[in-house]
């Protein structure tokens, strides 16, 4: 016998029965009809890539999280993808050189990733995103935050902010710091962290001007609105800085006209970004939920890994994140209930069959009880399985009983009524 | 470098760009409505499985073919699962232990299988399916045959047919033979292959009676239309098989209600149900390709294997066979097109941008040309990529050029005529 359910999946795994795969299935759903309503045509990549193939496009961060085994056929190391981007990467590389660019391509998918051991988080994840391959300009990066605010608004999302940060300006901060790199890298650390007195203490140890001090003690704290990006003009000391910040700016300009601006924030000092990225980057957060729900960025440099350079950006929703944060929300929208269980006691099936034939040719969700038992207990069995109607369908020519199981009111319909056109359960 | 795209990608395994990759989505949702309006309600099973845990529903020629592997993360063997029917039976017996069956499930997932090494097959399948738990009759049968006709028909196809046969008639044949296991493995498999004549060599090795030797002899031939149930009464010299008989009939019986007999065929000599199978088994086939598209049948002891008695059928489809055998006619189904690529020669962007909004919320699938470059190539890009129409918008308030791509034909409108609610593309 196996025992409780907890032992029988691998940590970070997960079931998905029908009430919260419904919701799944809707979310993406809705992602979907957003990309494809702005162009985006979707690829489907493949579950398992060559390890040294994939490898090309990930960062060391996932290369670690990565689910690698031998093939039993070919002999070859290969993968299960930690992230969908770089397969992106290698199929536009590979498979599309011949199409003009810009593409937009779409995907959904499920990834797999290592996580540290006591964390308890999933390490199958689900993920529907874009990538806008071809495009240099800030009006590629304002598509992906105004798309990304759209798919919220179309999830019934309300209170939301897109997060931007620009790796850049991070880059050109740190950048040639007097430090060893186990301490650059503790540095980084007390940014990522926010950790501003740490991180005063660190730069002690180093000789810096005090405009450099400063602009470096600034990072943990530019973050916030607009304003942000005066302060960060004010504080900054170098030109890669600068160029970031100008493409802030210009990225802002195109999403002012977007109508998006209300749901922006910025983080300077944010390092979340997959390696790969090489300018803006965002994360989508519901109010009040830690977690984020999309993330995204520009990356210039990934797809020349596979053999074709092409500026490039993007964005994925998290789903099980999204679902997580509109797990309520979502009752609403998706409905949990079957149209109609069909009780049918006598031998003659047609009858039965007949009914849930032109109601299913309507649209409606239909079921014929074959059970053997009575109309009490099939009235039970529809409750409990969210059935909203019970249809008590005899012989033909007869009347269907009509029982509407959220205040048992009933009504009786000749045969052909039912069958007719314009039937309205 | 990395050089040919066909050594970047593991044996089997496959990239689907966007023109493919549509097809399969719109096979995706046009069963999973059938499904949904047969009241099957979606569950959700991971991508990842102990091994031990999901070799306890595989039969011996899937346990073969698994991909597994050592999880770093807990240290025991984990594997993609090969079919996913018994990650339902895991899921139903472990986790829906509380709710009344019948359960009507439904899934849409992907399987790693390996293949043999010479087969140039697919070692990644797409399925779409449902399983039916709880329910023993015929009616339960003629239910899933009844549903994988209605995909089919659904699917626009229209000379397909759905073979059926009964383990348990085979099974009933072939028991008790006084042959050793390897002669005994040998004469199943001559009548796999419909082999008669090597069939009755070996059967000479073997003491039988007249009557049970044409018994077997008829094995390979008994398959055709509904004649065959009649031959297969004349020659059946055991009970078993008589009572798969007997169940065959009375799955008739309510197929003959559905109105689905001109697509059914029979072939009592079939053995290709996995091992869990139990009853009726069947296969989906459009005229002129071999390859399945769909399989089923009963399973009434895999659930068992989980922890709970449960009678059960199903069936799946291959996507990849279905994309194979209806890829020319899905060319009309499936649009490659996307709406409207607007051109917007001017600094502002807004009013391009008002555009494409209006654009979209209407339904329409819109993107802006982001690259600085004239009309003339813009509308060969266009071209290229499958627009529909290229529309000039210049600044706010003056006039929108609609070019259809199609045919040339150009109209020009006010700003807010295309605005408008009533506007069509």
């Amino acid at each position: 016998m196996l025992s409780a359910s907890e032992s029988l999946l691998p940590k970070g795994i997960k079931d998905f029965l029908p009430a919260k795969a419904a919701k799944i299935a809707y979310l993406r759903q809705i992602l979907e009809d957003v990309f494809s309503r702005w162009a985006f045509r979707p690829i489907i990549p493949p579950s398992l890539e060559f390890l040294h193939v994939l490898e090309r496009g990930l960062g060391e961060g996932l290369q670690e999280k990565t689910f690698r085994f031998d093939d039993r056929q070919g002999g070859r190391l290969v993968a299960f993808p930690p992230d969908i981007t770089p397969q992106v990467a290698r199929i536009v590389a590979t498979r599309m050189r011949e199409a003009p660019l810009p593409f937009r391509l779409s995907y959904t998918g499920r990834v797999l990733r290592h996580t540290e051991e006591q964390a308890g988080k999933d390490r199958e994840l689900f993920q529907s995103g874009v990538e806008l391959i071809g495009l240099q300009s800030p009006e590629a990066d304002a598509e992906m935050i105004a798309m990304a605010v759209e798919c919220l608004q179309s999830l019934g999302a309300e209170d939301f902010t897109i997060d931007i940060g620009q790796v850049e300006f991070f880059r050109g901060a740190i950048e040639g710091l007097p430090a060893s790199g186990v301490l650059s890298l503790e540095i980084q650390r007390a940014i990522a962290r926010k950790d501003v007195s740490e991180l005063r203490k660190m730069l002690e140890e180093i000789p810096l001007t005090d405009r450099k001090r400063e602009e470096i003690l600034a990072l943990p704290r530019l973050f916030g609105g607009r304003e942000v990006l005066e302060r960060a003009a004010g504080v900054v000391t170098n030109d890669r800085s600068r160029r970031a910040l100008e493409n802030l700016e210009q990225v802002l300009k195109v999403l002012d006209v977007h109508g998006v601006e209300d749901y922006i924030t910025f983080d300077l000092g944010e390092l979340r970004g997959l390696d790969y990225h090489t300018g803006i980057i965002f994360q989508g957060f519901l109010e009040g939920i830690g977690r984020a729900v999309c993330s995204g960025g520009r990356y210039d440099n990934l797809i020349a890994r596979y053999g074709l350079a092409a500026p490039a950006t993007g964005f994925t929703f998290n789903l099980l994140n999204l679902l997580f944060s509109l797990d309520r929300k979502l009752d609403e929208a998706v409905a949990p209930s079957t149209d109609a269980l069909i009780f049918q006691p006598d031998p003659d099936k047609l009858p039965a069959q007949r009914i849930a034939r032109a109601l299913r040719k309507r649209g409606y969700s239909a079921a014929r009880d074959m059970l053997p038992r009575g109309l009490d207990e099939t009235i039970v069995y529809a409750e409990k399985m969210n059935y909203r109607f019970v249809m008590v369908v005899r012989e033909k020519g007869g009347e269907v009983r009509i029982i509407r199981l959220a205040d048992r009111s009933e009504r009786t319909l000749p045969f052909n009524e039912v069958l007719a056109d314009h039937f309205v359960l």
